[in-house]
């Protein structure tokens, strides 16, 4: 029997949610083996800093150093804010180091990025950089060593979209309501955040105003070569995990949505279709999305899910990673769900 | 001093949530004063169907029957579902008791009634009843001896598009993206209603389908005049009380709508124009109805709340006995939250 | 007919959750005028600093300071964090000002005080205090102008155990199993009030280590002559408010619990005793507390609930406020819960 | 390579919350293989009933029937009510399938079941049977084909007191204080079980009278030859899954609790002791029973947690099965948590 060359990986950014969900993921991973786990601080244990771990894997956490990355890893996850991902990810892919980025760093073309973010400080990667939604770029993603793991939003949003891009009507806007569980916001306490904040409670954010918004807008774009007019309203609900997208729009003839759906994704392991709305709990725990859509005369609801923190993040950079290294996209990602 | 005349009132339908909540308003009535309690079985002692009542309030809870209704009170809260309620309205009409009814069955003209709900036993007081929304039709109200008290969703919808009819450009439809708390869902057990069912998840149901969207079309339709495409998606959230109502539609010209919303509700005592947006725990546990709306180009986006078991049906039901009866409209309503 | 004579009252430290809560008592009280609002940092207008009073009262919220309280005030409330709290009650009680103490600067005997928060600063004024629970020292309080506003925890279990003193048996220790709503851990955000910490959690924290172990000690030694060995586990539970508490001890001889307290409350307007368990919504929102005792041979299980942020704070504490004014106990005080 | 010779199991209960349990475990079993699922009505598709197994796994659920899961198992799990269950067990024993009964059937000695249960029906049978707690009798359940799965407190309860049994003053009484999940209540919906019931809510149930008191007593004293006076209250909170105990009692003389319980378990790969207090999320979706102790005094506090619905049922069940079938105790099971 052949010996297992397993893939030394590392996580940047481990004392966050998505971070602790990498880590999750990766020690049930055959190939890709732990080598390197780092926050901004350091000097602390990794079943300390998360206790869920304990007697089942540990290793020192480190401060954040490029070097040691470069030294102990392959390829590496970087969950960081953004602005600070780039800073590292730079020094990485010119010493050849492969990496999931999972900040909005290299999700967006440089205009749109630095109208909505900052200041792009590492052009140079950034036009090789393939946006990590594998339905969509999973040949470009394949060969590439810097992927872009996207949004949580767009994910569920776009792949709930991207069906429909030749029917939808882009003379009208296409409206989309977003509801999102409480780590979407992340580890960082607030008064929205607080239990008695957020418990009992829902309400909208950054009204038409979410990064997210010009993410979904360009890749359907630049998958359809059609402008739409995204609308975007996310909301914050008293649950931890789970993302629910309910687009509203008008389509130019008369459809099947759930046909549609049905044909487009036939191939696809992680995307699946409904045949009555969709809810948040069974796809919690997994990589998947799923589906339904339903039309009325020429108005069209589509509605769409995904566990935030997985699909919206860590296990869609898991995919992506598995995808970069030559692996079977599914290898140890999570398809049974949080249920009951 | 001259003596309080106190009203007798009755609630018919006292074991639901809406039925606690009226009786929970009317002991801190001072004119209205619980004469009457009945549900559909009867035989058992308020504070036992209601604990929390206990050392505050209690009665004998009756079997309903019109005969004791009649003999006992002035005005009567019927909290029936849809077909039980008309039946027990007839006669009490009849003898000149005044009726508030929380259920559906004089919400509507006849032709939308009977399309969405059944055939109706009562087109005699159905041309009578007066619609209970008091911004809209306060003084009609206040003639009336038949209410019919809104649904919670066309509560908090029309509140929030009323202001803007003149605006909205209805050759686009509006799309409704509603949220509830489980109380909307009533008392009897389902899977959706189990706490496992709904909790850490959020999903819509009965989606373009609800009957609440003809009250919705129907009562912007008949007070501006013009035909609306009403496309209602309501939402099931884990929480006990609180809707939220995110609406997206067209205007035909630029509006300030925070501005509009001022303006139009500048003298009303129940309405609050929020210039960030609405959650649903400032108004829960209260008679508030808390709006706010963003235009983004032609676009409008109005967001309104309410606490669907009090605005959305019995502390507005009350208002509405208030009005009927010559008192002032606040009389006993609860205007401080259920916060933190 | 004779004018009211309104009392000015304070309240400072408003922008925490019990600061909340005594405004929204305040505003329905029909003699207490609140004449002065602070935080440490003032500067705000209070239906900005808490939205839910918008359209319902407000006013500038001023920077503490205690020349201030003493020209606007007669009586203040001080729901500050102790230590801070014994600053300004020194000076306002020399200058007349009625003082309730919302912390736990006044409520233990000295030597009980500094072994288990400070150094005392204001032993002359501590000499004075009364220990505000009505049921155990209403005479007293009424005479008092510093009344020190009981912890949550030991006025639901002190309520509980003390109708037992001279049945149980103080060999064995009295083990007491607490739970609170996060509300009781304060507005400030850390690990264990972000939603995602605690929601789907519940843990045991400061176990047999909590401040309150002794304050209900010694008030139940004060009251009883007896040493009682008191061991106190509290925890968190994924609710905002409420405060079950389940107390464990040996009686010395056979009697009916439920009897035992019924007799004991029979004249008093906040206590309720239960034939069944208790639980914590039917006495949210209120100032009752709610009891149910069981005797299994010589063990006794004594289960009593509380609204943490109400009975356990603000609603006592204007109980206490109403008795020191010469008022009646229940002026404005919450009774109809937050059901359902 | 030697082909893996798979083993035919069954899953009779298959509806409720522990039976997709049970499946989600035994799809991902390298072993075991689902040939059989059943539940009282059958006759639908297993991922209709369960739509989080949708694109996953499927297959036809039957109407429960002795014959079928003869013809088709070597081995069967037993997810159905009390005295259902040992209906059918009768008879798969006596054909040699292997049973692992999730019900109370075969959990107690014949007079404390008929005691607290119903007359037993299969007498035969129960005193060959197991009691599947691997830490305590895990030698006797790998030669056994009847293992009883113990009920979710004594689970956590026992192996939370078992290190302590020779250091215990059985003197005293022992005070066991549970807090559980929701999904502990079942499927059956009830006004405990409707979100609105138990959502901002916890409350005692069956207080000293729950039928989980004699299990626990009885397992302490055949292990330990000592009668302890088990006194159980356990409380339902608004969680899902999930389950905390806290039990109080004396012990005789001065110990390192927290070193007991590491010596105890140190070659336990599913128990875990930790330093501080536990809660329920580090533990939620694993087969870990995770515990903390304390003393103070003679005074000892216990507190462990298991997810109830896994350690507590069906990842302990298929524990049981491993054992049975001479594979790795740990085969499948989830060890990774539902954090954050």
């Amino acid at each position: 029997m052949k010996p297992i060359h397993k893939i030394g990986v590392g996580v940047v950014g481990a004392s966050g949610f998505t971070g602790i969900e990498l880590i999750k993921i990766l020690i049930n991973h055959p190939i890709f083996e732990i080598t390197y786990v780092a926050t901004s601080e350091g000097g602390i244990e990794l079943d300390d800093l998360h206790p869920a771990l304990k007697n089942i894997f540990t290793c020192k956490v480190q401060k954040a150093d490029s070097a040691e990355i470069i030294s102990r890893c392959e390829l590496v996850f970087l969950a960081l804010p953004h602005q600070a991902s780039m800073g590292f990810a730079k020094s990485l892919l010119d010493s050849d180091i492969k990496v999931v980025d999972l900040s909005a760093d290299y999700r967006l073309e440089l205009e749109t990025y630095e109208k909505y973010y900052c200041l792009h400080e590492d052009k140079e990667h950034l036009k090789d950089a393939v946006y990590g939604l594998p339905e969509l770029y999973r040949e470009e993603i394949k060969k590439s060593s810097l992927v872009a793991n996207p949004g949580c939003y767009p994910t569920a949003t776009i792949l709930g979209l991207i069906p429909f891009v030749e029917y939808i009507d882009e003379n009208f806007p296409i409206f989309i309501d977003a509801k999102s569980g409480v780590s979407g916001a992340g580890k960082k306490c607030s008064a929205s955040t607080h239990f008695v904040g957020i418990n009992e409670n829902i309400f909208a954010y950054k009204v038409l105003n979410h990064r997210h918004e010009p993410e979904i807008a360009e890749k359907l774009r630049l998958k359809s070569d059609k402008e739409f007019d995204i609308n975007f309203v996310p909301h914050l609900i008293p649950a931890t995990r789970g993302e629910l997208i309910d687009s509203y729009m008008l389509v130019k003839e008369d459809i099947d949505p759930v046909a549609v759906l049905k044909e487009f994704y036939k191939d696809e392991p992680f995307v699946r279709i409904f045949d009555t709305p969709v809810d948040i709990k069974n796809c919690s725990g997994t990589n998947f999305c799923d589906i339904y859509a339903q039309l009325k005369g020429r108005k069209l609801y589509v509605n769409s899910s995904v566990d935030n923190i997985l699909r919206g993040s860590s296990s869609q950079a898991v995919a992506n990673a598995n995808l970069m290294c030559g692996l079977d996209e599914a290898l140890a990602l999570p398809f049974v769900a949080y249920v009951p």
